[in-house]
């Protein structure tokens, strides 16, 4: 059991009943995240930065949903599932656009093709966490 | 014209064409955003805490979303308007069900009033921002 | 009276005796904040795209610890400043590493200089903000 | 090696010879944000929320500083180190700060203990960090 799951366990809505489906998704949210901010800088330190432009904006706006679907899905928003699965799939949108952006750069820059194959696993991780939560 | 019209203005891919109504939704949702912060905050410190829980989680939420609109919003992704219409989509759903929360509670508390009316009018906003990019 | 105002003077430890300075100072990070992402963004679409690598950089950084510092100042910490200055001291630091950068390209780049001007009015506005705070 | 040591081996600017120290670090930063996020939610949820009051505000700033410390620490600010420098700062004040808080209520609550031992390590890891950098 990972220390997130401990924690989760001991929050008094919870009590031991955690869903670790969606916890190891608001870790992987956060990974993924990073992936990007990192693939990015990655990307503005190429010399064909000209054509690493989208990819850069990808990135940056896959980090920023990524993050916020992490946050919202570790509160426990009460009986409100509404809001943490708009947040999930905004992310998950998010992951595949930046994730088909990536790949088509990955034979030339391996950041990108390893932010690509994070992304994908993102977007796939999205929907089972939705389908956790349902 | 705002500040923030003169500096998207200067953007060399927008060259003075800009999507005002977007660009003053993106100042809305960081606004949005911060009452939301400091809603939650004031509900921390309200004696009846106990009955704010709900409002309390549901603030960072919207919170965290409207962050995530405001900086996706702001980045001009290219010709790819899908991912900033999912961020919006998603900051829209946390503000609607956040100020139907807040509304429960304005009448004893002013702050839970006052963003109430944010989030209702920043749902509103979503709606035209998106209408404004499609 | 901003509606931040308004609102902060609702939170039920502050009733009515607002610190303005803080307040307008956490506004004027969030819009810093915006505009570091809007000036990374249209640094990312200019044609010298490669001279403007470490500008990028440092946009993306002032931003990020400029939502933090706004995030941190909204959030009323009780009897505890030493966050909230820690908070700004670092926006401070960003803002004015940010600006010496911008200014490098205001010369070309109309948004550069726009930047650099927020940068250098938000570094002021952190030093009257820990003045305030004191 | 992590699969983040991976991404940022690939990056131009780095080609091989990364800062582990730096690079553990910044995902210690994220993962002590979640923890806080996870702390302040089960906080709220708490029978005796009324007393955790400081300690929900000490764990969001805490959130939002080591969030920056990680965004600013996984890009490469080129040859600045000064900006990383005062972003980890700030996220140790918030670190050291909110375990005392979380400590003094590990006793009665789990996920404030859990939250304390992972704020006193990430203050730790920050000076290693700043030492790793200069």
């Amino acid at each position: 059991m990972s220390q997130m799951n401990t924690m989760i366990a001991a929050h008094p809505s919870v009590q031991g009943s955690t869903n670790e489906v969606l916890i190891r998704a608001t870790q992987e949210f956060y990974s993924c995240a990073q992936m990007c901010i990192s693939c990015a800088d990655a990307c503005t330190a190429e010399d064909q930065v000209e054509m690493l432009r989208q990819c850069i904006r990808l990135n940056l706006d896959c980090a920023d949903l990524c993050f916020a679907a992490g946050s919202v899905g570790t509160r426990r928003s009460g009986s409100n599932e509404e809001v943490i699965i708009a947040a999930i799939r905004a992310c998950q949108t998010a992951c595949t656009i930046c994730a088909e952006e990536c790949e088509k750069h990955a034979s030339k820059h391996e950041h990108c093709g390893i932010c690509a194959e994070h992304c994908r696993r993102c977007a796939q991780t999205c929907e089972e966490a939705i389908g956790s939560i349902r």
